[in-house]
């Protein structure tokens, strides 16, 4: 990754005292990295979007629990134990909706008590728990790292040199540690010289597609072409995309995907165009629990994101009525491929998702 | 229409001297009128956008070479049809693409020169070519009030009362002189309590939906919900929409329509879901010379319109390399029907609409 990006998204200071981010709210216009150890402002971080996507949320708040801990000045190992547990409660609420955030805060305190099991009552044994938990944070960290190139070796087996790709919102290395997930397989396109034309939508209402993934394509040096969202249609007929890619934010059973809103309407397109529509996402992401999008509940947002919040004056008229879904579902019929870091699952992915986790 | 609206987009002041139009890149904030008597006035209203949809500039040309016009104190007839012949070649400059402007300034060119036929060389004679013009504007005008509002009758009738309906960008009171043409049923619903909820797409990058649309709907008492243009598949993925309407700036021969940019995702999307598409438009807006929408080439405007023009700094790098179509084609076969003043046509479009010319 150190030869693709002048930037880390997350990591922990050489110090070892402080979670550091870069700001992505200040993107595209500023890069300042905050260096964070008190656990008030590392929610404030999750919770304000300075540090966004699912794999980067896990592993912040990982490195986060870790270095405001070591504020924690108690020798006893029960107490800190107990501090553990307080700060990880806390730093649960900074986003309510964040799988990845329970997952990497319940694997850090699980370290931290087995940890805390065979060192207790002899001296020294904070550290102890202290080193575990470090060594846990790093391994999230490299596990991310990681998933993130599988998925792009996988995915890159689908596309061919040369190919026009539509991109939606931002699945980067903005939102994970590594080389992202739905743009992993256009970091190793371009290591490998695979000359691909990136089109990103702008992704309204927070811009995320114009803010971060032109952003991010364009200092990796991709060919990177940024639209509006209601641009896709014509790019696509013109015969400027062979394939489409998003990342996801829950994967139901049945391959029904929630993504950013703008991903179903994009797929819709892709099917009646004939473009391959993909999606990559880390294992994690499917919740077999949930047996179809019809399972998944979509967040509406504040109307003002829509007319107000980039603007010196509202565009609308104050009070107009608004509809602000933050994801869609889109049905599994519109997908051709669901690429994970243990492989790729194809129609009918009922059996394909499946085998992925055996 | 005096009933429904509190504001006129085009019209003649009560002096007769001046052209009023309601500055449009004022709204959605500022309510303002200009009157505007020179012409470099009233080419700087057009070429700025402070007048637009295709109606309404042709109505505002047509006074504003009147009152333009009438600033020239030369009694000699021969010298004045001169004068007018400048001044349509000069405002003929300022939105070099709008046919209505070259149809509009053609009409009042044609009136003056054959008023000045029959009365040349008696006293008064540009007296009565003055008079002659001003006819002429007026009825360009009232055409128009009775051009949308026939649109709007013939398009009721295939709506149902408690309908949802989408549209995207604005092809309403403030783009024509009358009720407009894609939101002309909507007022003649509302004036006859059929309870319609109009989703309105913002319509990036010029944000025509939320400013303009959103604003006269509202005003008017419409129930009106703003949207961003990527939410239009989860709208009607949910069930809120029951048919499609928007206006339309070339519809070739064959019913491929050229429009905002956007429309012809929406238009797949409405198939997809089994939502009605219907286009709008005055039959004027038919150019029988285009034979198919492959005849239509589409305007490519500046990316700053995309990430900078609507913001304190930039949203995206300084330099990003945009695709910034002004327009998109909608194949006919996506269209349910095409409505105009003298009727509706059906698929097949070709023979459909050769009937409505008759």
């Amino acid at each position: 990754m150190d030869n693709v990006f002048d930037f880390k998204t997350v990591d922990i200071s050489e110090d070892g005292e402080s979670l550091v981010i870069l700001d992505q709210t200040l993107l595209p216009g500023e890069m300042k990295y905050l260096h964070l150890n008190t656990e008030e402002s590392i929610w404030e971080a999750i919770y304000k979007l300075r540090v966004r996507g699912a794999p980067a949320i896990g592993a912040a708040a990982a490195y986060g629990i870790y270095v405001a801990s070591g504020r924690f000045k108690h020798q006893d190992a029960g107490e800190f134990i107990k501090e553990v547990k307080r700060i990880r409660a806390y730093l649960e609420t900074s986003r309510p909706t964040a799988v990845n955030l329970f997952w990497a805060l319940d694997r850090m305190e699980r370290a931290a008590v087995s940890a805390a099991g065979k060192c207790s009552g002899k001296e020294g044994c904070v550290e102890i728990i202290r080193a575990e938990m470090r060594r846990e944070a790093e391994l999230i960290h490299e596990e991310d790292v990681e998933t993130c190139r599988k998925i792009g070796e996988n995915c890159l087996r689908l596309l061919r040199p040369g190919m026009g790709i539509l991109t939606h919102c931002n699945a980067g290395a903005l939102a994970t540690t590594g080389i992202g997930t739905a743009l992993a397989p256009v970091y190793e396109g371009l290591r490998l010289g695979y000359d691909f034309r990136i089109f990103a939508d702008e992704t309204r209402p927070l811009l995320q597609g114009a803010r971060l993934t032109a952003w991010e394509l364009s200092r990796a040096g991709a060919d990177v072409t940024l639209i509006c969202d209601n641009m896709a249609s014509c790019v696509m007929k013109s015969g400027k995309i062979q394939a489409v890619i998003t990342g996801a934010d829950r994967i139901a059973a049945n391959g029904d995907t929630a993504n950013k809103i703008g991903t179903s309407g994009i797929a819709v397109l892709a099917k009646e165009y004939g473009i391959p529509m993909y999606i990559n996402a880390p294992l994690s992401t499917v919740d077999l629990t949930c047996g179809s999008g019809e399972d998944i509940k979509i967040e509406e947002r504040s109307g003002e994101e829509i007319y107000k919040m980039w603007y010196e004056k509202p565009v609308s008229p104050e009070g107009i009525k608004t509809f602000n879904p933050a994801f869609d579902v889109t049905d599994s019929r519109y997908i051709s491929a669901i690429i994970t870091e243990k492989g790729i699952a194809e129609p009918p992915f009922e059996q394909s998702i499946k085998k992925l986790f055996e």
